[in-house]
């Protein structure tokens, strides 16, 4: 590995990193490998603790490097690459990667909409709506944390939508009420994780994630699913073709 | 305002950041408002200034309040709306909305590509790149930090870039160096931004962004360009259409 310069503008806990990044890159630590503890990183390359902990941080911050416990630090997996354009499915995606999909139902039920829920449906004032809240998995390791919100005009019965997980929410919606979504519209935005999304989704807060925002409509163009994503950041990369 | 819930299990400043942000939305406080001092919010919910001071800073790096030094607290700007979808170009949006698009030029200097740039743009092992990085104003306001890597053996004369902000990168490319850009593709992911980015766009260190990666080919397939881009999560957001 190269030194670092100890008189540059650059300070030492970024030099570090980039030759902690370069040295996976290049294939000498690989996914799963633990890398030097700390006190090697600090004797190779004369620099503080401080330091080594700052850029160790970052990186797990980033998704590069992750910790375990009492154990030391190692190198991630690459992150889920997903594509951005056309619809997608998450399980479709993991699926073609030969990865295990699973989603872990964190609750069904009738409630109020906020505000922007009851714009993004255009419902009535007194309209009511179900949300479907979940954490979807990627060989059982949380990566998203997702909420939609259905108008209940349209999903009449609760019930009918606990199959989910084992049959995608937009066949459910064909299968059981006869609402074909054709049409969606997305926004995104970084965000950091707050307690509880964090918590959920079994990392840390303040963590980078990505806010998706989607608006689903039926044949008709009539809006049938506001859904709101945290992506964890740390796990995940979009792609998208400009042509 | 609604109270807050001081037996609920939502943390106080989670609540009071809800209750902020439904006073902005329902139009009560508008971009550019001075919202409530943290005193008189204090007083209002009965709660602590660690708890106000804690609502107000996760607003502020959401982008739904900023401070001003010495003044107070105000209600943001609307996030600036960009697509993601077919190529998009940053003035040209902006002219859309009737902003003032402008280019600060940060440096335009021939470098050895690192390891990642080389594989974009499949260089040989010593071939040596142009770098231009910019950064890019809406209304004199910095929101995206970017960094363009031309291959030398394409872009042979460094002066006739310089004439990039007035005319955009891929006109120029066209006019001076008869390269046309037809393709890209584009992979994104939120990050924290770091201390050099954050100076540079004007904002703090840790604050939520978009990094956004394209490359971009010509009629050929060749890869002319690679583009890394920092974009403010605190003052943008994306969205697409998927059909």
């Amino acid at each position: 590995m190269p030194g670092l310069q100890h008189d540059s503008l650059i300070p030492l806990y970024h030099q570090l990193k980039e030759v902690l990044i370069s040295t996976i890159s290049e294939g000498d630590w690989k996914p799963g490998d633990k890398i030097a503890s700390e006190n090697q990183l600090m004797e190779q390359y004369g620099i503080s603790r401080n330091t080594v902990k700052k850029a160790i941080e970052d990186l797990v911050k980033e998704g590069v490097l992750y910790r375990v416990q009492g154990k030391g630090t190692y190198v991630a997996k690459q992150k889920l690459e997903q594509p951005l354009t056309g619809f997608y499915s998450f399980s479709k995606v993991l699926k073609e990667k030969g990865m295990n999909p699973s989603d872990i139902i964190v609750e069904v039920k009738e409630v109020e909409p906020c505000k922007e829920v009851q714009q993004a449906l255009v419902l009535e004032k007194k309209e009511k709506v179900i949300v479907l809240k979940r954490i979807r998995c990627a060989n059982d390791e949380p990566i998203i944390l997702e909420e939609s919100f259905l108008p209940k005009k349209v999903v009449d019965d609760i019930e009918r939508l606990k199959e989910v997980g084992t049959v995608s929410l937009y066949d459910l919606l064909e299968r059981e009420f006869q609402v074909f979504v054709t049409r969606a519209k997305e926004a995104f935005e970084p965000i950091l994780l707050e307690e509880e999304a964090s918590q959920l989704l079994q990392t840390e807060k303040g963590f980078p994630a990505l806010l998706l925002e989607r608006t689903a409509y039926d044949l008709n163009g009539v809006p049938i699913e506001f859904c709101r994503s945290i992506v964890r950041g740390d796990r995940c990369r979009f792609y998208t073709e400009l042509i």
